[in-house]
């Protein structure tokens, strides 16, 4: 049934060190090779899982038993750059770094930027409907994905969504599948929207910040004014710390940590005034682009100075971010840890990062951090997903937040695409109703 | 059971002309009203229709026998307008000009502008998934909608998504529930993003073509030279005379029509060189402004013209726009009637309007033109949607582009959430799929 298909076995571990033991692992050159594996899936009620880069925060890929598809080794192409419908066309499997070398090289831009953009590919993105340091700006890659290719877990394939900039057609059934986890079916194509690189010279301002209130008074400040950053970050003095010993980064390691603000340039003087007295320093170029890249590597540098490092991932509002950033401190005192920040803060998104020798406390302080956005009326997640990881947090949010129908509808959703259950299971909604209906 | 519930008796018309004849207008004052209006629908199997303002396109309010609830009457205020997290949450019936005008009036910005955008209500546009002109831009509504409060048909009130920028807590409904044209659901409160207020100066240019294949040509320039318009609108020759005839719009009446583009400073110059010698004039400030009130009444002054008028919304690739144009033209001779075209022509959106004095080839017509889009990859509708008067026609494109289980998939979704078939019933999707069950 899989004549033809190339298949390897061995076992992989994730960017977090999530275990993948799967069954074995295929490496399909085509659609028609994934609709195989699937309909062999299917009847052998084995599970399935896609593995793109491994770039996963939340243990989307743990597995025991599954198929491990790959779809790094062969479908990893550009099939098209359209300059005057201007789309991307691309196979999963491309890498979104390289993706996005190609078309500025043709004078585009593909704003979302995760962390991981010189290591994920596309398709994981599109996965895990990932966010990125442009967010604050462009939003997360879900609103830049027009259409997608997928096989469904009956082994149909089928197309959703046009490669229009808008459609009618129908419901919304793209961005139901953009941030699906592998849970609804296998994206064999993606289209992207993608729009002229931006002309407007843009200074890119590294600020050192007297406190962290200082810094949430800063964000509210900019909001209140009304400018637009293209991205607005911020790490802490831990961060800092860790970006000079691994990176040589040479940054003012300041109390208050720093903050990252890309404007374009008609709003860099609302900039400096509300920055004031703060020392702050003006980049452009090349300069600019080194700023932002140390700043991406926060999360390896922390890696480097830890056993075990846990990558949380919440939102709060604007408005409530002096809060938050006090009662992470205060979870930080709690339980007598380091929990370094970082954060695409314009838009919200904190990244506190647990660090720990020991592991008998993660769970605790991981939960109480995610229920601190729970509580704040923001959210446990803003872009590294759920997985396994959040799963129990996930109900609880939704619960709180949304209502118990809202999860009833997504596990009917999961039920409708997949009746076989085989798109990754027990994982993100599924496991979230389990847990809920447990309970 | 609708003890203290405004009810009143009635028939209405939609700006179409279908006709609406319910059992009874209910006119909820809160959420609370319309969890009893939709439980007393649900037991006594009665379908609902909502009504904003009337403006739909597409059929999408008729009905005989339901319950038409009016939400513009009392649920029409805006709530908050946050100018830290920068949203505003408004309720279903509040005006979307009005919307605008207050935004504005803080120093913020709300791009959707549907053509109806003085007459509809931001329920009526969220519901239908409006687009307009600056969607070449900044797309169509569903991209500016964080979060929902809805009343879904089993009489719970769930609230669909949170308003923060980015958010991953479990599959998107958002986007599911935006233009499911109240199938789902009854829309109860709205949070939009909003963004400040752009700070550059931009420039209108009304450009005189000398035919439609010229037409065609400078907007593949547009996207060759990766200008990134503001609005790219187009009416041709009989759009002008209208518009000449009833707004006293003083165009020239130029054989190929006359584009409508707005630009920021920065691109002016490449606009300018795209044009080359045709006739073009350049507007700013309040000049500009009139020049895009007269395009948005197009529509109403083709109207005044026509006994009958069936107002089409196709969309292609930009790419086969001069092939479209050329299709359009053929069908307006074989049929010997006057399909004047105006169209959001940036993004592919042609509004042909199919001008009737006896409706006997009406539907042969509108049928025909909605099949040369599907024919050249585009979409049966870009922002009118569907209602009753494009429901074969959806199950037609579905079936062709995307595949038969995608079809099944929203019937599935309708069923899942409308299990008691309520909800504007027999129209949409659920229509879509009848006829095509049927065949």
């Amino acid at each position: 049934m899989l004549e033809g298909i190339e298949i390897s076995e061995g076992e992989r571990e994730d960017f977090l060190g999530f275990k993948i033991k799967p069954k074995f692992i295929a490496y399909p050159k085509d659609e028609e090779e994934v609709v195989r594996i699937v309909n062999y899936a299917r009847e052998t009620k084995t599970p399935i899982v896609v593995w793109g880069a491994g770039t996963s925060l939340s243990g989307h890929l743990m597995c025991e038993g599954c198929i491990l598809v790959d779809v790094s080794k062969y479908m990893n192409k550009i099939l098209e750059i359209n300059d005057i419908d201007w789309y991307a066309r691309v196979q999963p499997g491309v890498n979104l770094g390289y993706l996005q070398r190609k078309l500025e090289e043709q004078g585009f831009y593909f704003p979302p930027d995760p962390g991981s953009y010189l290591l994920c590919t596309v398709g994981g993105a599109v996965a895990n409907g990932a966010g990125g340091m442009r967010g604050v700006k462009y939003g997360s890659i879900s609103e830049w994905v027009l259409a997608l290719k997928v096989v469904l877990p009956n082994g149909k394939i089928v197309k959703i969504g046009e490669p229009l900039r808008k459609n009618r057609a129908g419901y919304d059934l793209v961005h139901l599948f953009v941030g699906s986890e592998g849970t609804l079916g296998i994206i064999t194509e993606i289209w992207l929207r993608i729009i002229p690189k931006p002309k407007r010279k843009t200074y890119t301002v590294l600020a050192y910040m007297n406190s962290l209130e200082d810094t949430a008074e800063v964000i509210k400040e900019l909001r209140k004014r009304k400018i637009m950053p293209e991205l607005a970050e911020y790490m802490d003095l831990e961060v800092i710390k860790a970006l000079n010993k691994h990176l040589n980064a040479n940054l003012k390691e300041s109390e208050g940590g720093a903050l990252l603000i890309t404007v374009e340039e008609d709003y860099l003087e609302d900039l400096k005034s509300v920055l004031g007295e703060r020392e702050y320093k003006i980049a452009e170029g090349e300069e600019a682009e080194k700023l932002r890249y140390i700043r991406s590597q926060s999360a390896v540098a922390l890696r480097a100075e830890s056993k075990h490092l846990f990558a949380e991932d919440i939102i709060v509002p604007v408005s409530k971010l002096v809060e938050a950033i006090k009662r992470l401190k205060e979870i930080e005192r709690k339980y007598n840890i380091k929990m370094p920040v970082m954060a695409h803060i314009g838009d919200g998104n904190l990244h506190p990062n647990i660090m720990l020798n020991d592991l008998s406390k993660a769970e605790a302080i991981f939960e109480e951090v995610a229920r601190l956005a729970i509580e704040l009326d923001g959210s446990i997640t803003a872009e590294h997903g759920i997985g396994v990881q959040k799963a129990k947090l996930l109900a609880e949010q939704i619960v709180k937040h949304n209502g118990e129908d809202v999860l009833k509808i997504m596990k009917g959703i999961k039920d409708l695409i997949d009746p076989y259950d085989i798109m990754n299971p027990n994982k993100y909604v599924e496991l979230a109703y389990k847990l809920w209906e447990k309970k």
